[in-house]
């Protein structure tokens, strides 16, 4: 079981949500280099969501991927397949070539418990065009359970290749995914399953590794924890951990020192006190992140306060 | 069970090896008052070992802890029980006061497995000073169970009343300590346990956790994780954790806000790769932060080559 494990580095997908996809084209070759060279099965090179639906007119390319720019920047493919996360309503399906026309492997949707049958015809769709396919169920710490289990009866019947299961607010702990993993495995059983952490709590490679032990195939991943707010769980630690004699540190341990430090510098994630809070009280990171770019940005009680102040409102548009 | 247990907080000792023992008296009281106000039940303010055993002439009261100071600087105790720390061969027995005259309430004798004997003398020694006392075996990832067999007889027939499993390397993972807890109970069934881990593989949260619901009801963290190289188990965490009425994060985030980030851009601990590596090998950290403060400080790939070289001594002194 262990061995049919995968791991798919996020550093540009997820990653991208903290510098706007501000990656140079030598960092993300070399990043596919590495990831090959270290044996890593997937990388998820960004989103292909469609700029028209998103009204966006600045380029973007790791946003908005496009098959002929992918191929003149990998004009070879390595070891490490690829993959792009697609969200329901951004995605336009025409955009997508059939997988024998195009760079990548595997395409991911994610979507909300509400959405789990605007996501399955996606996923239908791609898996017709002959991509590997994904469900990402976000923000499953607030889903309640009635609600997913209606969501298995259609995962269960649909082609999707791998279910994941998405701590998007960072704070489930090895015994919840534990839970988690065994309930996904009794009501779908004809899925692979996949793990996607986030480290508000110092808790994404731990996660990931009960998610491992527990049977769970495909690990998320990034490059030095590089995600949104808290960052996910890190690539390196996955590679140097799970045994597999295909997997070489070296080559990762390059990427971070060639890029990631000062990209470090540079923009910030990973364990901060703000997302910290938001974690334990498992909460959106949104209002942790608008603290840490405000004047404010230290003033951890002040938060703390605002955020368990019954009466505040948290994020009054999304909330 | 759950209830029984107990945080104690280890930033000023195990912090000290960060920044040799640089900590301002205001610091300390306020980490002293806040840890009291959260609900903290001890603080290890420092090492009571013997400046004239160590040959040091420069004074370091944090490093050699002196019982007209400590009533100086804590002239009325609150909440919070104080804890010091000594090294076998580095303390002085006649520097210990019966438990009435002093501000400590716990010594912890610190020992490698080849010297539990002496360090149960010492143990001895103060519980019959009226203190509370723990033997901290270090190294522990590096014992071969048959010599460790033998030192539970020891430490069962003693007075000692914690004794702790030390991850010194940040090497183990929870299934490790699970599987550790387990043994220790068996062995030593009529003492309690306690936990100190390391923060190399981003995993001394996650393994404090489990040692936690194993049982163990001591449980070392400093604030903001400061410890020796990758850092400890971080007091706010385990704080936002564990449910117990009298725990308040919030004044562990006012420390937080006050002091740590500061001092964290002044001295360096926490996730850093070459500590990462030194605990993916099972190594003390002491070559990762002579490289840490070396030049070739970032230079992972060189680091990784230098320490997974058989030919190569890494550490002539000591290995």
């Amino acid at each position: 079981m262990e061995h049919q494990s995968k791991i798919l580095d996020c550093t540009i997908r997820d990653g991208g949500l903290v510098n706007n996809w501000d990656f140079s084209v030598e960092f993300v070759q070399d990043l596919y280099n590495g990831l090959s060279a270290a044996g890593v099965e997937y990388m998820e090179i960004g989103y292909k969501n469609s700029a028209r639906l998103l009204n966006v007119s600045e380029p973007n390319p790791w946003r908005f991927l496009d098959d002929n720019f992918l191929k003149e920047i990998i004009p070879e493919k390595k070891f490490t397949k690829l993959s792009a996360l697609v969200d329901i309503g951004r995605v336009d399906p025409d955009d997508i070539l059939p997988r024998e026309q195009s760079v990548l492997d595997m395409i991911r949707v994610a979507c909300y418990i509400r959405e789990v049958d605007k996501g399955l015809e996606l996923v239908k769709l791609f898996h017709d065009l002959g991509y590997e396919t994904s469900l990402n169920i976000m923000a499953l710490s607030s889903v309640p359970e009635q609600q997913l289990l209606k969501a298995f009866d259609m995962v269960k019947a649909s082609p999707v290749d791998v279910v994941y299961i998405v701590d998007s607010f960072g704070s489930l702990d090895p015994a919840d995914i534990e839970h988690q993993v065994k309930k996904f495995r009794e009501m779908v059983p004809n899925k692979q399953l996949g793990i996607h952490t986030h480290n508000n709590m110092q808790l994404a490679f731990a996660n990931t590794l009960a998610a491992y032990q527990s049977g769970v195939t495909f690990l998320d991943s990034s490059v030095y924890g590089m995600g949104r707010a808290a960052g996910n769980c890190n690539t390196e630690l996955l590679v140097s951990y799970i045994q597999k004699p295909s997997y070489e540190l070296k080559p990762v341990l390059g990427v971070i020192e060639k890029h990631m430090i000062e990209m470090r510098q540079k923009w910030e994630w990973g364990y901060i006190i703000p997302y910290m809070i938001s974690g334990v009280l498992n909460e959106h990171p949104r209002v942790a992140m608008a603290h840490r770019d405000s004047a404010d940005r230290d003033k951890f009680v002040e938060f703390y306060d605002k955020v368990t102040t019954p009466e505040a409102p948290l994020a009054p548009a999304s909330k």
